[in-house]
């Protein structure tokens, strides 16, 4: 372990997150509330980030080990302070609570402790939603896109914490990668802010929103989420938007570089987009009786639709009260998230093509064992390697979520509620059905149940392995 | 497709059902019943039967793609004949529902649709219960054993009936495995027979639980299951025996052998062990409060997980009214099933620890890639190709359940219900929580939802591939 390096860039980490912080700093100042919650959080920051950044490292070579270590010490490390202005505020006043949401925030979760959201400070809720961009696209994709990140080996820290099965740089080198995912990631957002400011939205919550759907996080300025502001132009706006940030980035840089239709060419979108479809007509048909006629469930529908399978979370109307077969639909679909290479959680759409053909796979070398055939995604064979490293995702991924339910069982609650808590969390959801159902949130949950949920969400944020890895005695030996 | 040797064998089959309906037409005239259901249903059998044993192969040649056809084919129409006495006799008087019941039997599943088990006649129970028997070991098995079968390629057939990852010949030739698999079989349901019988059940009752204990199926001849008896011992010697019949075959082999120690050399009895041992003191410590002290917990837990994870379904309480940790410890076990080359259903105990060792072995080479090492199980090496079935395995598994209650949702029962059930008949246990716990029954749901439990068990009994390929045009092409 390259111990260097791994402190260097952790110096940058919370240099970086002080300098974030200006941003809500300057929206409490704007809306005349206290400065002090943010600069007494920028405080150590700046004090720790800069010590740390004076390590200089000996050899700047980086593997895939100290990819993962960096990534999951960074994101703990990030969540710890960003909790503080939350508690110094008063407007979070128990620490645990803070973490929760801000871990929530960063892993673009958007599961809430906070029963009131409208009292919050602006500052405040300025710095919660922001931390759903931040999230989004990767703190440390950040930090590659604006500082100077000496040799090619920084790659393996972004395949580390940007999500799917396999990272392909857009370009060769790191750094112009990372520029350009920010890029798209910023105009897209601003697109979104121009589309709800043209819906009668103001500026503040409008670009908040825009932060949270960009990173599909889910928070909201209000307590009923988008449905309070009863706007069909508006929903569809951002149903619309969330639908975008669950497509592979790679694919907006396609359009860039003029090549638009081949977008229609990816095996991957084309699932993700047949199975919105699918799901959209399946819940309209069903819940069309009780909302008023189809053409008013399909508006729910696509929504809910979007918002789950995007992993954002935001809500229009209590879909827990659907019946059931609409319910099952949105759980099956908290599972499935969206593309590889977008800012949504989940298993992601590329994962399960691969499951599923690896079924087909199975069932022909059953049939016909003397033809061996490979495994073919987006016109090229897949390795075995990747092909198992996705079935043992899988298998890893549920065997979290049965845990989690058995530790969130200690409390109580029904199985419902820890079921769907747990599959929430761990697929950056934010509500689940019962208890944490859009109408809910996490509050009653306990202190031990709480950092359950805390350990899911970011283990599902990044991808399980670099969570695991700081629990792997062997990561931590000399070489 | 080798159609020839798949009729011959049929036909073999439907013969031996006929034979096996002796016992239930002996019970009936035993206790002055008509013998006429049983007789009108062997008609049937012996003139199909007969006419397909005529069909005489032109090469005796069986490939794993015929052995896992003629099982496929196998199961349905034992199935299909096998509801008819209970339609004829009136005791279950809607063919779907007699369905449902047979093959629950042969499953070894145990889930019922009856609500008043003690008014059914003597024969059809002796029939309901002996399926359990003649389901556990495998009738495929059963024939190996009794008939002449040329050619040393009917392993085949063995090994898409018996469940596990990988299926071992005791000896070299399948005929005298199969004897010897259907000897121990013999002798250990005589022994518990023996045992309920110094407990003082009646020989009738004696017997039929052995058989349903042997089987891992869990019907019983009384509404309140063993539960009735309100007897320590019986309960105790059933689920120990219930204990035994989730242990591998091979194990009782190597005893008949006099290797006796070398069974606990076993990592899969190991584990199996462990896991009962741990869910046994977790559920007594969570329950001693409701049922009157720990002793009085350990008495249900011993009983509640040894049926559960042996995949049984017998019962001696609502364990439905549980507490919400012991409940989902029952739930997690129904997935983990007993031991392979056991009569028990679920994933396996083998398949589990094959699992967690992929796991593991994936975490070892994100953190060392360069020292390639292989999954070790019971002190061989474990193939690629045997640990990439085993993870596929696992995933249809688990996509079956998410698409079962898909269709059982439209139902409009409440997903506990409906998750609970789909995994109680994928994985042949019985029963599940709410709606279908332990005081509940099949009964209430739809024609297409119960076909669609009807296909769970058959899936989950036969592990997966027989019963798909039957649906696989590729299967029927010739060569």
């Amino acid at each position: 372990m390259n111990y260097r390096v791994v402190l260097n860039i952790l110096g940058k980490v919370l240099l970086t997150e002080a300098l974030l912080l200006l941003f809500p700093l300057a929206a409490a100042l704007w809306y005349g509330e206290s400065a002090l919650p943010f600069l007494w959080t920028m405080l150590p920051l700046l004090l720790l980030g800069g010590a740390l950044n004076f390590v200089k490292p000996r050899r700047t070579d980086l593997f895939a080990r100290e990819g993962f270590v960096v990534v999951g010490l960074a994101w703990l490390l990030m969540s710890a302070f960003g909790a503080v202005p939350f508690v110094l505020s008063g407007d979070i006043p128990r620490y645990i609570d803070a973490l929760f949401e801000t871990v929530s925030g960063f892993t673009t979760t958007g599961s809430s402790i906070l029963a009131d959201v409208e009292t919050m400070s602006r500052g405040c809720m300025f710095w919660r939603l922001f931390t759903h961009w931040v999230g989004g696209m990767g703190v440390l994709v950040f930090i590659a896109a604006i500082l100077p990140i000496s040799g090619e080996h920084y790659i393996h820290v972004m395949r580390a914490e940007v999500p799917g099965p396999t990272v392909s740089k857009l370009v060769p080198r790191a750094r112009k990668t990372a520029r350009i995912l920010y890029l798209i990631y910023l105009v897209l957002t601003l697109i979104e802010t121009v589309f709800l400011l043209c819906g009668g939205m103001s500026f503040y919550d409008a670009i908040l929103h825009a932060f949270a759907t960009a990173g599909t996080g889910g928070f909201s300025t209000r307590a009923l989420s988008v449905g309070a502001y009863g706007s069909v132009y508006l929903e569809t706006v951002i149903a619309t938007f969330m639908l975008l940030f669950g497509c592979n980035f790679n694919l907006f840089y396609l359009i860039l570089l003029g090549q638009g239709l081949a977008v229609f060419k990816s095996e991957e979108l084309r699932v993700f987009l047949a199975v919105i479809a699918a799901s959209v007509l399946a819940i309209a048909l069903n819940i069309r009786g009780s909302v008023g006629g189809f053409l008013q469930g399909l508006r729910y529908a696509y929504f809910q639709v979007t918002t789950i399978i995007s992993t954002t979370g935001f809500s229009t109307c209590d879909f827990d009260k659907w019946p059931e077969l609409s319910r099952w639909i949105l759980v099956l679909l908290m599972f499935v998230g969206g593309c590889a290479g977008s800012t949504a959680g989940g298993l992601k759409v590329s994962r399960i093509i691969i499951l599923f053909k690896s079924y087909l796979y199975e069932l022909k070398q059953l049939i016909l064992p003397t033809r061996i055939k490979r495994i073919w995604f987006e016109g090229k064979a897949v390795s075995d390697q990747t092909v198992r490293s996705v079935l043992v995702y899988f298998q890893t991924y549920m065997a979290i979520i049965a845990l989690s339910v058995l530790l969130l069982t200690l409390d109580g609650r029904d199985l419902v509620t820890n079921l769907t808590a747990s599959i929430a969390c761990i697929s950056n959801i934010g509500p689940g059905l019962n208890l944490v159902g859009p109408m809910g949130n996490f509050a009653f949950y306990s202190v031990p149940a709480k950092l359950v949920l805390i350990f899911e969400m970011l283990l599902g944020r990044l991808e399980i392995f670099p969570v695991l890895f700081l629990f792997s005695p062997s990561v931590w030996k000399k070489r």
